[in-house]
């Protein structure tokens, strides 16, 4: 193996600037040249690709999105997107992949190798924490965080002006964030798509709770357990109750990555490079019981199980 | 005067809590007794009141929110609900009013002061920067940081996925956080109340640029100027190109006061206790051209120009 | 067990108020009654202690240091002094304690549980991360996050004046905050007490650096293995080049505790009620590969190892 | 006028690269070559220069430090040094300059415009906020914050250990940081070089305000005013209490620029701009009563006289 490429793909996810760091420097530290693709398969497909040296990823360290730019592309999903792709492969001499991105670009990545067998390892960045079989991907912690943040100044007003909030926050059919986030933030109550939501129940908490003087109330919802503007709607119709709802949106996709995010990012880049000088191939390499481990792609792009309802249970007790 | 009392009404701004600190403590020094209201004219009309020591403002100036709480309160603006609380007022021989808050909450006491001639100071706070002869308000430096941190993190996003973004943020009729923050933020647009806005002609500014190479794009909207879901969706409409709305919301309203906001709120505090003592009433504090001055009710309520084309301009030339 | 008791001791972490939070209102849920000793040992000598209830710790979650307060105590080390603190455990009837601290806090409940055999359980929290059998303490992402924060600043200088900084971080005997740090920094070198520290080594590697161009460096040091200052002076000798120290000092023991920090430390306090109602006692309760586990004082006490080579590796490749 | 340089002395400030990119986009708006030059007068002396486009100041307007870099020059002091920048200039053929730093850039840049009459506009860029006849410089604000954020971190500490801290903040023999920071930071005494210090009678005011259970207590020192270490030493040797020290260095300089420095930064770079163009010269721009005014280098490098003696009293009315 003498030359490798790097792509990202998918959603960005703060932290994948310091995992394409990593690819590249330890690479490079391991003999490989590392070429660098713009705008994920897009960029194989159109030869936007170019070599990479220890200076072209200098002072990303800490910035959030991704200097390599990402994109959808719906061409790579036909075998016509994919053979061109791959010529752009040959033509280079290049002899592994590192796929930075979640699951959909997991199972872009499966496919590809399927089709052509160009050695592939995926590092698992994704903010929505989605990837099946490893603990927590790049940028999630990040994520967390900066919806952390955005609670608890809503909480200043929400204190302050006896309101009820309903908070948005990103995961697409994954509560994490959510769960997460309602937890730290000292939240009353968190929807997600794990588990059927009664409204009618929290109503009624909600009414029994301002009879008791509990005026002020956040409620966390994930983005795939329904729509903030929705929830706030019935609830007013329910309590008669003044409202109020946040969608915090791509604000959490952004920002300098957090220590964990970073040093995660670090660590799996060089797992990566030395999957792909082992032979490792049609995986994912991620962290899993606080050990880095390789996961087939096959594996990780399968639904992720949460274990939940402990979480829920201690939202509750404590708010 | 032995006796005042301080209350906050209206929309929470970031920097009410150092006010109240200072106003109790400042007027501690100062000889006088000093009552807390909680929760604006309400907690006047409903007797929620009691006096504060230096302890009870102790770890208050880097938090957001006010601890006096603030409501609306229709029942002030009824000639009874007035009554009601300057029965209050006697009840308790308070001799001055400090009323926290914007240019709502400024109508409102000057409405009060004309009927019932209770001498009152107002403190100009409102993260909108709406109050008419008065440069800065208590807040609005913390929301537009607030904002920028938000805007600097979708840029993140808009560079790596190259999509345009229609960004909202506060200022109800004011557009004083949108110019602000569009310029700092290095954006590429801003729509706001104060200037007609020709939506085809940014349009064809965006697909010119398109054709340069210039694919992200963030435009921000203040909130009395437009919506920013419908934005998104004519621009779409016109230009075929992915936009995404992002709607900052209350997040803007809270959080830990900027040095400035803090700083402005401590000095206005004093100023409003110094007026009081004075024999001044029926005005506000704040700060015109670097110094502290008062205004009176009437002119400070009145509609604030903003000097704005020149900062619209610059926002072109250097985007 | 009807009622038990919570304290902190040793040095404040962020994240204590959140455990507190956790302890008091499961502890109420689960039909506890709960009182919060002030100064840690110190308080219970002193009968400084009072009932806590659900409001008690309201609007906690998201602050730094502790509101039990933490202090000192050396009379607690004394026989006399564990006698005066059972002497009050025994007057309020309290059945269990949950003490919130470190190894130095958890030797001496080891210590008062051998002589008193009060029921005692631990929550792991100290920025330093120094608790043997456990993964990470409350405090130590914050911590991390903070000093990290201050190093992408201080990069901004060494870039733009192109200067060598020494950065010292906290972490007493412990070099997990350094390692973490200057990896997720993208700090050239590291010196941590674990690892012997050649300082000609790294001038060398400097003077060669900055015969290729590389010109700004950033050192970080962990306190326990050498002061900033000096070892600036050494640099300055051995390289003649223009060094700067910076201390980080306590600015890495406050601030609102990060996500990971908070949930832990919520989580934790109810694993502290369960084992105390299970009957648990002399051990404290951590996080270890994921899972919230029981480790015997005893074993908590002794000095933890790092895994370090791997990491120093990593930063000394990617740098 | 047809080409422009712009440079950056002194010490980094943040805000500096929003000053960069709105010279050089709206010198370039304005039909200027606009070219930048590195490492301040070292850059000009040794031909470290090159054309800036619009995309070259793409990406940094929230980057602290300066990509021009920045550098101390002894040469530029002397007659050849000079003459070797001058002849620089006249080879490029340079019609104006663009200095962006503080009043010793001003100095320097004063006395070679006396020697060699090269159009010379002066940016006010210095944390220090020293630049005499200007309100505030670029970086100021952001600075304070920075200060403000550590300061409100040792609070935790300060009141949960109970400790007295001495803490040392930048501003060379200017004493604005630390007023504006003790102020808002709620300190409870502050020790500035434009005001004589008498610690004994601070050490009177600790030991009393001990006595009434006032315990905790946090001491903000200018650098130009003190040592932290020494102050310390002196207090704990008064009042046999134990204090800390924390000087917080370099991590002031550097960071995010704040709305308020970025806004200045741009609409400083257009006003230099402007300036050269309508032949002004031996000038500084900078903010003077919301204004954007000249002041003649000479002004501007005298000793700037700080209101402070109601600050000062502010501080501890509030404390």
């Amino acid at each position: 193996m003498k030359r490798i490429a790097v792509l990202t793909t998918g959603g960005d996810a703060p932290g994948m600037n310091p995992a394409i760091r990593s690819v590249v420097r330890y690479g490079i530290k391991n003999g490989l040249e590392v070429m660098g693709v713009s705008r994920g398969w897009l960029g194989l497909i159109n030869e936007d690709i170019k070599v990479m040296d220890h200076r072209s990823v200098s002072g990303i360290i800490n910035q959030g999105g991704t200097i390599l730019k990402t994109a959808r592309c719906q061409d790579f999903f036909l075998k016509e997107g994919q053979e061109r792709a791959y010529n752009t492969i040959k033509k280079y001499a290049i002899d592994g992949l590192v796929v930075i991105g979640g699951n959909g670009s997991f199972a872009a990545a499966h496919a590809f190798y399927k089709n052509f067998k160009v050695p592939s390892i995926g590092i698992a960045a994704s903010i929505d924490n989605d990837v099946n079989g490893i603990d927590v991907t790049i940028g999630a912690d990040t994520a967390i965080n900066t919806a952390l943040d955005a609670i608890d100044k809503i909480r200043d007003t929400a204190t302050s002006m006896e309101r009820i909030f309903v908070v948005e926050v990103m995961g697409r059919d994954c509560g994490f964030i959510a769960l997460t986030v309602a937890l730290a933030g000292g939240c009353e109550e968190v929807m997600i798509p794990e588990r059927k939501i009664d409204l009618e129940e929290i109503c009624q908490d909600i009414v029994e709770g301002n009879l008791k003087g509990k005026i002020s109330w956040i409620i966390v919802v994930a983005e795939g357990a329904g729509n903030a503007e929705d929830i706030c709607r019935k609830i007013t119709e329910m309590t008669s109750l003044e409202t109020r709802a946040v969608v915090l949106g791509h604000v959490q996709r952004g920002g300098r990555p957090t220590a964990f995010s970073r040093d995660l990012a670090l660590n799996l880049g060089k797992a990566a490079v030395d999957s792909l000088l082992k032979g490792e191939t049609d995986k994912a390499v991620g962290l899993c019981c606080n050990k880095i481990t390789l996961v087939d792609f096959e594996t990780a792009i399968q639904k992720k199980e949460l274990k939940i309802m402990h979480m829920c249970q201690l939202i509750r007790d404590l708010s």
